[in-house]
């Protein structure tokens, strides 16, 4: 089923997905999702911060057991990262109806928009919209690559941009959220089991750092003319790199905006994004804190650690055929709704090379199978 | 005559001109140029390689004096840089005939192509062509952001990509070329004077640097698994700063290219262009020499020293009457043509600051009109 969706946002050159949020690719995964909960007689529902839910039963009688992730993609990412979930979920459901179970509860298979934060650098914003935690005014004010709002391209969808915001109605609707997803490390691969379940999300946050200098010539500016802002972001790169290492974290530049990025000019301003997580908060703190010299720093984002609910966690471990429960670091939509209050959880598959973000994550069929079946159990046993 | 163009790519909210080669704002400064000359009885007539001349006379009978700039600008320019040198040409025709001279030879203004190489990377791209510095076959390879070669984007636009090359033709038609440029340091703010002559070009090149790494993901692959290019990257952009200063040249890092550029994504590949310049070309070879560690280098394109000639040169300054002479940082297409055996020269208006390519380059009118009365008497000097 997976294989469906081979094609959409693929590039060619590298095999790499760009699904940006809101983009003809991702409308096209979502009018697959409205596809496929039709075929099963699922009621698709799109909530009004862009989030799909299609419903087996009706959650408006009683909260539901959901499941799903997203299909949006980080640019040049793989074909499991939120796909995966998704298409387990349906075919969880169709598992269910093969077995004749009749849910003592409604079922739901969930789609949460803009999940990894590609096109508007916020990641997980489907989830904090609909909980509360992002707000509205700042989300419709975010830009994109090429200085559109969410606001201005959500309204080119169709959409109703001034919707936005905690939505309680969906939010009722959801007794329990289970989220299965490729696993992004090795650490399955290190305890022999193709499937696990998540103990807890290190806290984690986006900062956006601004160096600010003096745009000039390339050739005729002497080097004690120059503002260079290239330097500053050079030395916080390697700088990140180091106090990560100290403090036991991991940190990353992964994005870079040089303006004006001639290559016959020094450069007026470079922005880049850090990127850093560990199992401790104090710990990332501190290496912000030690990176903000020479630069305008803004946090993006921040989420603290999640302890997912244990009670809850090791029945859905138990369900799943006793599997392996570990950490990991990266953030996902179950996260934000545990933060918020939902019973939620998490699913592993195991990934064999544990690279994610990448054209090179993979999981192999019989695990993505495994991954099926444990979820079928865990929805059978949460629905009683 | 400057304001006219002064709409024309200007980003609102920088100041900044953003005018690439062959792009609708191009097209509008070609069509301004077309004008221009038509205003003033001049035969316009485009190059094989997309380079503009204006004729008053006809240069088949005997070739003429030309001069002239460039329209493109690069990303976030100034106003000045290539249109202050068209404007004058045009403004130098004008006096010259309020002055009722009748040139002996043809006197023509020129619009080069692509000097900046702010889309496609190469800078100086149409006298490149014209005078086969630059294979054909390489130019119509090059790619812009879009991925868009510029064979594509020259045929969009209507022109015959197949036909780039050295062109005997025109070339035959350029006894003396003479290029009016806005000054892009302080040294003739430093010598008190309006205007001054080139004694030479300093050598130059640029290169691009490939950092190849491994794509993963941020929050989960640990520091010891990594492969991070940014961080080789970050050492060469620090190196290439303290090896300037040993070896008394500049070089710049002023474009990087950064994929899959996303936040929560350890690069995979880290892409980053520099420009280095000196008065002697040893210098520079030991600098990029140095640096080449860890990437992959490619010349993008490398100008030898471009000392104009003397006699030439002394003839302009005297006839500008009298001006002080200067050597340059910054690559122009005199020095292509001058490289390529035609008698080449330049005039330099004061730019008090000495800031360029950069919204903030300026020149005062009264030095703007003191270039063209200059430029007026060198053209009557030269047609003799």
């Amino acid at each position: 089923m997976l294989e469906e969706l081979a094609h959409i946002g693929r590039d060619a050159s590298t095999n790499g997905y760009v699904r940006d949020a809101w983009s003809a690719e991702e409308l096209e995964l979502r009018e697959w999702f409205r596809g496929e909960a039709g075929k099963r007689g699922l009621d698709t529902r799109e909530d009004r911060n862009g989030n799909l839910w299609a419903w087996w039963g009706d959650p408006s009688t009683e909260p539901g057991v959901v499941t799903g992730s997203h299909l949006d993609s980080v640019r040049q990412g793989g074909a499991y990262d939120g796909p995966l979930g998704v298409v387990s979920a349906f075919q969880a459901v169709d598992l269910l109806k093969q077995r004749g179970v009749e849910p003592g509860r409604p079922i739901g298979v969930a789609c949460f928009t803009d999940e990894e934060g590609a096109r508007f650098g916020v990641p997980t914003m489907g989830s904090r919209l609909l909980t509360g935690m992002l707000e509205p005014e700042r989300a419709l004010g975010l830009r994109d690559d090429h200085g559109d709002t969410l606001a201005e391209v959500m309204a080119r969808a169709g959409r109703e941009p001034y919707r936005l915001g905690r939505d309680e109605e969906t939010l009722a609707h959801i007794g329990t959220f289970v989220e299965l997803h490729v696993e992004q490390g090795r650490g399955l691969v290190e305890q022999g089991a193709a499937v696990g379940a998540a103990s807890a999300i290190w806290p984690h946050g986006r900062w956006r750092f601004d160096f600010s200098g003096e745009a000039n010539h390339a050739g005729t500016t002497r080097l004690e003319d120059r503002d260079d802002p290239m330097l500053g972001f050079a030395r916080m790169v390697l700088e990140a790199r180091a106090a990560a290492g100290r403090h036991g974290v991991v940190a990353t530049v992964g994005k870079v905006r040089v303006s004006p990025n001639n290559a016959n000019a020094i450069p007026g301003l470079v922005s880049a994004w850090l990127d850093a997580r560990g199992a401790e908060e104090g710990d990332v703190r501190a290496l912000v804190a030690e990176l903000s010299e020479g630069a305008e720093v803004s946090e993006e984002s921040w989420t603290p650690v999640v302890d997912f609910e244990a009670g809850l966690r090791d029945r859905v471990a138990g369900a799943a055929g006793g599997v392996p429960v570990l950490p990991t670091g990266a953030g996902h939509d179950a996260g934000i709704l545990a933060s918020a209050g939902v019973p939620s959880a998490m699913l592993f598959v195991r990934n064999p090379s544990g690279v994610s973000h990448s054209p090179h994550e993979h999981a192999e069929d019989d695990d993505c199978a495994a991954g099926v079946r444990a979820l079928a159990d865990v929805l059978e046993e949460l629905c009683r």
